[in-house]
């Protein structure tokens, strides 16, 4: 009877708590297939859309059969009144979990997106849920394999990434850098002598619901990071907002009122306030955000114009460099002279966050070489010319006016 | 000072953990909105928005006048310090299940779009939300009418349908089915020597907008029928997740990745978990959530092609069938036997299943019926060419498009 | 220890109340985003979802700097361990009052939409959130200045606004009016012989996606406005649901079944419910709300056509008029003789409101006297020709189809 009056009391709010941030980062994928539609042309609004669906569907079952045990050494093969019983707070875990794991995918999606082949593509995902991601998240959250325990005994501080800049954001963009770089550019985007032939958005409002509903869902993603309701914390939820608010600013100013740069700068200070919001103070939180802001503007324009790397919605600038900048950033801005909570080292910050983008891009170029070589991963010439609605669809955004016309 | 001290922690809670539900699915109705408004033709999506809203406020009333009393017996007539010191918890419940059955006018929308009269189906919906639904509602969780105790004396099990598979979706489905019926088809959907008239889309991004406002709210719907903080249950969460992502992947294998048959897979899934998801094993919930995907499609493609049922969003395979399927598949797959918690009786099942949809039908022949003779229910001729947007609302989607050409 | 015992179990739960509070009201930012770019031109849209992303952060740092100190006298200077152990709870007090703050710029934007210059209107919004607005919210909500103290001594109640329907929407709405008249109407808005050229909106489904994030988020907005788990009130969520669906109601008949009437009428029923939501019965909300629908739907028409003043969304009725009412009705609905809680007083809401008025226009004239003399606010007659998005944003809505045309 005690135990049950004990227990009670504190498992339903903190299921309640998770299960308010599983709903919330369920969420951001309808803002990251808002957010590719809007910014893909609209010939391929339609496979955006789908695949995030069809991404997060598969990658639910990779991580429930597999990457959950990977990363946490807990699987739910028992009954369901055992797993009522027991685990209901795992159960809660589990879809909280699976929500940032899901992101992975979602964020690849944006960059190799208007040329991927559709089913190769869900292959990839159930592989990177199922195996890539789940080893280095149970490295640094699931504390597996000795590593922070390693890093802590040589530096004096774990690898301290809070709500995922470099276990989600780095991995997923880093990832997609490399299925990008074997994928190749869109046809017609860089011209044989040299020239970059810009490629316009189908839709800023699309662009700017995906990011709205992205930023709404990121509160969850973050706050409920403390996966326990007597470790919630205004200041993860505060510098989370000054974060975002420094990466519409930057970039803003660095993008020249541009609503792309502006709608995804946002994003660039939430992904990089993650690893340290629980650590940081507000202002500090806010000067990490809007660095985020101008490095993703200057780091988009590098990749598409200079490099003439083809990240179709700059998922490389914006998860990829923006999330490691965030988990070193932490180790700057956590310590106590910037006004910080301290307990963090540099250096494991700098090692935690190359590790995390060694394996994503050991990873991709492993996984998406395998599925380029096997069964190709790219649309042919016609049925990118014709757009992924019609070749893998059969019908496109808009169909009544297209049937009309 | 005892009672206060024991009393507060729990309803403050508890209230919370209703009002979160509540606003959840409150969300659900704008995501039925843009699912219709993405399905119909760009003619009538100014009316599916209008529609919806105005189906939910008129809802809204019959269910606080009347419809709540009929179900739980519940009123709430006395001064406001009353209503708030007694039944704060009651008048969140009430807001709860108000969203609830308002869903029933929302599905049933769908069903009729581009041909139904306004005002005669503000009526309908008000009769529906203030009458037929709350009685069905009463028998099952009000345990009003003495049926399920009839049932559990004979069965051994009461008739199990924990958020809503049966009471709001199969009411809803076959509530429509009969409104449908009775509409008779849009003009130029069927010629008459028996072909068949695609009639597409206006917007998929309308449409998997509307279905992922659907899906994040689902949770709400799902998990917050627990109706109390200590009865949370991380069951019912990953039990909704693996429906629906069941869904999703039958539907986009059965219906070769056709986005609106991906997109409605979700919710299928959704629909058939809704009755055992407390009941079932996460794989179990999997795969009933998939056949509801397969059915969805394979039952959609009749009503349209075979049986030339002109049920415009496809809400009778969605909500009556998909619902049906969920009410019986509480029955088998809640079974110990195939790692679910027990507890439940197939033939309760299927008995609550039929009187449910008994139910639907008889009260749907009797209101549109009346309706139809007494009132009209379908728009003119004319009125239905040039679109319910310009002939009830007097504008069109878009008009500044409109007026400039 | 047993400090902690004793206050964790208080902290927790409030923050998490507070969050879910703050995080839906955030989400009614995005909801102003697509209610303006849904009703301006679509030469306009890009504008009006880049200013109101950016008015939120320039907000977001006023308020944190300058206006949560103006307003309750708290500043957050102190390093982070500080902050997060004393103020847990003050920084996710900040968070939520901060959302509200914001939507007074978002509510201005709405108001000067078209034709107002970018970087002063930011200018404006920071000087707003900064000083005028926490001003009167912390004679209000702040007790500050003695205010409320003089009223309740002379008047036996103090003016009471529960959650801000003059506080935040009444002094929204009058700096919105002042700002309008300065800048005057659009080019080609009223010709010189006094006729009124009708400007359609751009987009109904816009329009209403940012009418239904509004009233979601709403119930954040209002019940959360307890600011407590203890205190949270099933009857501040039921009067707001009334207040709700009575606005859509009233302005569904007022307005002949007009889109943007019905969808605005929702809003000014909740912006009416806001002061009296704690102390009126469901019923009397409902009428409340029905007369604000009513009122929107009058005084927007008089506005437009007769005053010819050019607020392009109707703000000034919908938040200046209606939330004025609210802050009126308050005092009426609130009593014990219509069903009320009673301790509120007529003559002290009369003069509340009166007193947010009279501040919210001295500050708007200042300002934005100001600001037109010593930058100018108004686009020039040739950017505004071109429309906000070519102009200031350097691209349109939909970019492809503007290039590929």
């Amino acid at each position: 009877m005690n135990e049950i009056v004990a227990v009670q009391p504190v498992l339903g709010p903190d299921a309640f708590f998770l299960l308010m941030g599983a709903i919330l980062v369920l969420a951001m994928h309808a803002g990251f297939a808002f957010l590719e539609a809007g910014t893909v042309r609209k010939k391929n609004q339609v496979n955006a859309l789908v695949k995030i669906l069809s991404d997060f569907s598969i990658s639910t079952l990779a991580y429930f059969f597999v990457g959950y045990a990977v990363a946490y050494g807990v699987t739910f093969l028992a009954g369901a009144p055992e797993l009522a019983a027991k685990s209901g707070i795992d159960l809660m875990k589990f879809f909280f979990l699976l929500t940032f794991a899901a992101a992975v995918p979602a964020i690849i999606s944006g960059g190799i997106a208007e040329r991927a082949r559709f089913w190769p593509q869900l292959v990839a995902s159930a592989v990177i849920v199922g195996l890539v991601y789940p080893f280095y998240e149970g490295i640094v959250w699931g504390e597996r394999f000795h590593v922070q325990a390693l890093i802590e005994s040589a530096l004096g501080a774990k690898f301290h990434d809070f709500a995922g800049s470099v276990v989600v954001h780095t991995m997923g963009g880093w990832i997609a850098l490399g299925a990008v770089l074997m994928l190749g550019p869109r046809k017609g985007r860089y011209t044989r002598d040299g020239k970059v032939i810009a490629i316009p958005p189908s839709s800023i409002p699309f662009l700017a619901l995906g990011s709205w509903i992205l930023v709404v869902g990121w509160f969850g993603f973050n706050v409920m990071s403390a996966q326990g309701l007597d470790k919630i914390s205004g200041l993860v939820a505060v510098n989370s907002l000054m974060a975002m608010v420094g990466g519409v600013l930057g970039a803003l100013i660095a993008g020249r009122n541009d609503p792309g740069f502006v709608h995804n700068g946002a994003l660039a200070g939430l992904v990089a306030v993650c690893a340290g919001s629980d650590v940081m103070h507000p202002v500090g939180a806010g000067v990490v955000g809007a660095l985020a802001g101008v490095l993703f503007v200057v780091a988009f324009i590098l990749t598409q114009n200079r490099w003439k790397i083809d990240d179709v919605l700059g998922v490389w600038p914006l998860h990829g460099l923006a999330g490691a900048w965030g988990g070193i950033a932490c180790g700057i801005f956590g310590s106590p002279a910037l006004g910080g909570m301290g307990g963090v080292s540099l250096l494991a910050q700098l090692l935690g966050t190359l590790g995390g983008v060694a394996i994503a891009l050991t990873g991709s170029l492993l996984i998406y070489g395998a599925l380029r070589k096997w069964v190709g991963i790219r649309l042919t010439e016609e049925e990118e010319f014709q757009g992924a609605d019609l070749s893998i669809h059969k019908i496109t955004a808009n169909p009544e006016e297209d049937i009309t016309r």
